[in-house]
C-alpha cells in the first residue's frame, strides 16, 4: 500500500462512516425527518452500519481502519509507526468531508430545524440544539468518569480487532468487518449510555470542527471544553488495548 | 450469462426486492397489519432484507444488480456497456411485478382501508393514502436539495459495491449480499430521513406506475410532478460513484 | 443420511425453531415477561433467529429443512420424493415437541394469565387468548385473500433457498443458514401484516394440536375452522417455488 | 493451549461479555443514560454482541467458551474434563472483572441514581433497585418454574453449538462465532421472559458476588435466595444438551 492509496482509502472511508453516523443522529434528532424520534437502538445500528460500509469501502486501499484509537492500537502490537501521521490525516479530512455531506443530505431539515416546546403559555416553536448530530455531549458532565467511559469503551473495541486479526488482512469474504461493525453496534447499546460513546477520536473532533465553521442557523454551542475527552480516551483506550494484547496473547 | 438469463434473474430478483419493500411499507401504515404503527427500524430492515431475498435469488442467473444505479455504476467502471439495457429492462419489469405481488399479499387490508382520525366533532374512518406504499415522498418538498440527498445516499451505496468488488462475483458465502442488505439498512437509518431513500430508480418508478393503474380503493395522488427525482437523483449517484472508484482506486 | 438420522434431526431442529418461535410469541403476550407489550421487530427477529438454532442444529443431520414447504420445493425441484415422508413426519412431530417446550419455559406465565381490560365500571382482570402464541390468527378473516398471502409469503422464502443452493449442502461456514434465517426475518416484517406468516404448515398445524390438547386455564379457542390455510397455502406455495425454479433457473 | 492461555482467554473474553451484558442492563434502567427506557429488543442485542465481542477475543487463547455450560456440555461430549477447572476460574474470574469495569463505564450514573416515583402526595425521587444491572431476577419467583426455564434455554444454546461443531475450532472467518452471538440473542427475545436468561452460572454468580460488595449507594438486595437456580438450571442444561448431542449425533 502506497501513502497515496492510504490517505485516499481513509479518507473516503472515514467519510462514510461519519456521513452514516451523524446521518443517523441527524434523522432521530430533526423534526421533518422520517425517523424523528426513533430509538437508540437506530442510532446504535446507524453507527455500526456506517463502520461497515465504510470499512468494507477503504480496506482495499488502505485495510479501512477509518478510526485513530484502531490506528494506534495497530502500531503499539506492530511496532510499526512510520505510517500512522498518513492514516490520522486521512481520517481527520475524511471526519470532516463526512459531516459536511451528512449536513447536504439533510439540509432542508437544517434549515427548517425548529421542534414544539411545551410553556405555560402553550406550544412554541424552538430551533433543536444541533451539536448532538456531529458530536458527543455526556449525560453528565464528570470529565474523570467520562473519560474512564471512553478509555473502556474503546479498548473494547480494539482488543478484539487485534486479538482476531484483522491486523492480518480483510479476508475474502469481509466477514471481519461485518463482525467489527457489529461490535460497534454493541458498544452502542451496552457502554454508549454515559457518554454517546465517542471511541474514535476523529470521529468526535473532525465533526466537531465542521460545526463551529458551518452556518447553520441557530445551531447552539460546539461545547469545546469538552471536546478533549473523546480525543484524549479513545486514545488512551487504544494504546491501552495494544498493551494488553501484547502482554496476554 | 445469457441476455435471457440476465433478464430473468433481475424480473425475478427486483420483484422479490419490491415485494419486501413495499410489503414493509403496507404492513406499517395499513390499519388491519400486525406491525402497523412500528416504527423506523421495521422499514430499514424490511428494505435490506429485501435486497436480501432478491439479490441472493438474482445472483446465480445475472449477479443480483436488481438496481439501475447498480448497473450504472458497474458500467462506468467496466466501460462494459452493451447488456446494460437487458437489466434495466428486467429491473423496471420486475419492479412493477413486485409491486403487484405486494398489493396480492395485503389485498383484504387495501379493501379495508381505513383509519381513526380525530376531528372537532369526534373520531371519523378516513383511507390512508397509498402512495407511500409504493412510491417515496419527501419530508420537505425541496427539488435541488431532495435531489442532492438521493445522489449522496446512492453514492454510498454504490461505491461500496464497486470498491469491495461484487463485480468479480458474488462468491461462494453469499456474505457479500448479506452485507451490500445491512448496507441498504444502514442507508435506510441513516440518510433515508429527508426522502424516503429510493437510491435505486426502478424502486420508485415501476410502483409508481403500477400505483397509477391499479384500481384501489381512495388510493390518492401518485404524485408525478415528483417522480423525476427518485430517478435522476439515483442515476446520477450510480454514475458518479463509478467516477469516483475510477479516480481512486 | 440414513432415514433414522433425517427423522432425529428434522424433530430436533424443528423443535428448537417452535421453541424459539412459540416463545417469542409467548414473550410479548403474556403479561409476567420481561418483554410483554414488545414490537414487531421482536416477533419477527425471534422467529428468523429460531430458523438460525433450528436449521444450524438439524443441519449435521438431516440437512435442516424443518419446514414442509422448503422440502415440497426441494423435491419438485430434484424429482427425489422417496424420503419426503420421513421428512414431514419428523418436522410435525418436531413442532409439537416444541410447543409443549415453550409452554414449560413460560408455565408460571401461563399459570398466571390475565391482564388489566377496560370497562365501563373500572377495570377488571381478563385471561389473554393464548392461541396467537401456538398458531396464526389473521387479521382480516377472508380465505381467498389469506391463502394467497400464505403462496406468496412461502413462495418468497423457497425460491431463495432453491436458487442459492441450500439443497446443495450447508457449507462450511453456517452463512446460507444465517441468511435464511434472516430471509424469514424478512418475510415476517414484510409479509407477517395480514396473517401472521405460518409459511410453514408444521409451524402452524402441531403447536395448534398442542394447544388444543395442553390443559391451560382460559385457553380459549383453537380456531380449527381456519387451520387449513396456513397448511394448504405454504404447501402451495412451495410446490409453486419449484416450478418457478425449474423454468427460470 | 495452554493452561495459562486458556485461562487468560476466558477471563479477558467473559469480562467483555459482561462489561457489555451488563453495560446495556445499566443503559436500560439507570437515569441518566442515553438509553434509558429503551426495550427489550437492546438487551438482547447488547447481550448477543456481547458473546460476538467477548468470544472473538478469546478465541485465539482459549476457544471462547466463556459460559461454564458450553464448557460442560463440550466436556460430556468430548469426554475430556481435565481442564474444566481452568475454564470455570477463568470464566469466574473474568465476570467479577467485567461486572466492575461496567460499573466504572456507568460510574457517574449510579452515583446518581435516581428515579422519578409517583406517589399519593407528587412526584417524588427513589433510587431505583441496581441487582438486575449485575443479576437476573424472575418475574414470577417460582423456584421448579424458573429452573425449568433456565434448564431449557441453556440447552437450546448449547445443543446447537455441539452441533454443529464449534467444538472443533472457530474456523477462520469468525462466522461461527457471530452465528452463536445471534442464537443468544434469539435466546434472549424468545426465552428470557420468564428469568431473565441467566444460561450462562458465570453470567449470574459473578457480578451477583460483585453486586454484594461494592459500594453503589442505596443499592438494593443482591437476592441470594434466587443466586442457586440461574447456577444450577445452566449447569443441568449444558449437561442434558451433551447428553443429547451424544444420543442423537
Amino acid at each position: 500500500m502506497s501513502n497515496g492509496n492510504i490517505f485516499v482509502g481513509e479518507v473516503i472511508g472515514t467519510a462514510i462512516l461519519i456521513l452514516f453516523g451523524a446521518g443517523v443522529c441527524a434523522a432521530v434528532t430533526l423534526r421533518y425527518s422520517k425517523a424523528r424520534a426513533a430509538d437508540w437502538v437506530v442510532i446504535a445500528f446507524g453507527w455500526g452500519f456506517g463502520v461497515l460500509a465504510g470499512a468494507y469501502t477503504a480496506a482495499p486501499l488502505s485495510g479501512g481502519q477509518i478510526n485513530p484509537a484502531v490506528t494506534l492500537g495497530i502500531a503499539v502490537d506492530t511496532g510499526e509507526w512510520g505510517r500512522v501521521w498518513v492514516y490520522l490525516l486521512g481520517q481527520m479530512v475524511g471526519a470532516m468531508l463526512g459531516a459536511v455531506l451528512a449536513y447536504l443530505v439533510y439540509y432542508a431539515q437544517f434549515r427548517a430545524n425548529v421542534r414544539e416546546v411545551g410553556t405555560t403559555e402553550g406550544t412554541v416553536d424552538e430551533p433543536v440544539p444541533t451539536l448532538g448530530i456531529f458530536a458527543t455531549i455526556p449525560e453528565i458532565r464528570n470529565p474523570a468518569a467520562n473519560l474512564i467511559t471512553e478509555i473502556i469503551a474503546t479498548a473494547a473495541l480494539v482488543l478484539p480487532i487485534l486479538a482476531f486479526g484483522l491486523t492480518k488482512g480483510l479476508g475474502e469474504s469481509g466477514t471481519q468487518v461485518l463482525i467489527v461493525s457489529l461490535l460497534v453496534t454493541g458498544i452502542g447499546l451496552s457502554l454508549g449510555g454515559p457518554t454517546g460513546y465517542a471511541i474514535n477520536p476523529a470521529r468526535d473532533l473532525g465533526p466537531r470542527i465542521v460545526h463551529t465553521f458551518l452556518p447553520i442557523p441557530h445551531k447552539g454551542t460546539s461545547d469545546w471544553g469538552y471536546a478533549w475527552i473523546p480525543v484524549a480516551g479513545p486514545l488512551i483506550g487504544g494504546v491501552l488495548a495494544g498493551l494488553i494484547y501484547n502482554a496476554a496473547f
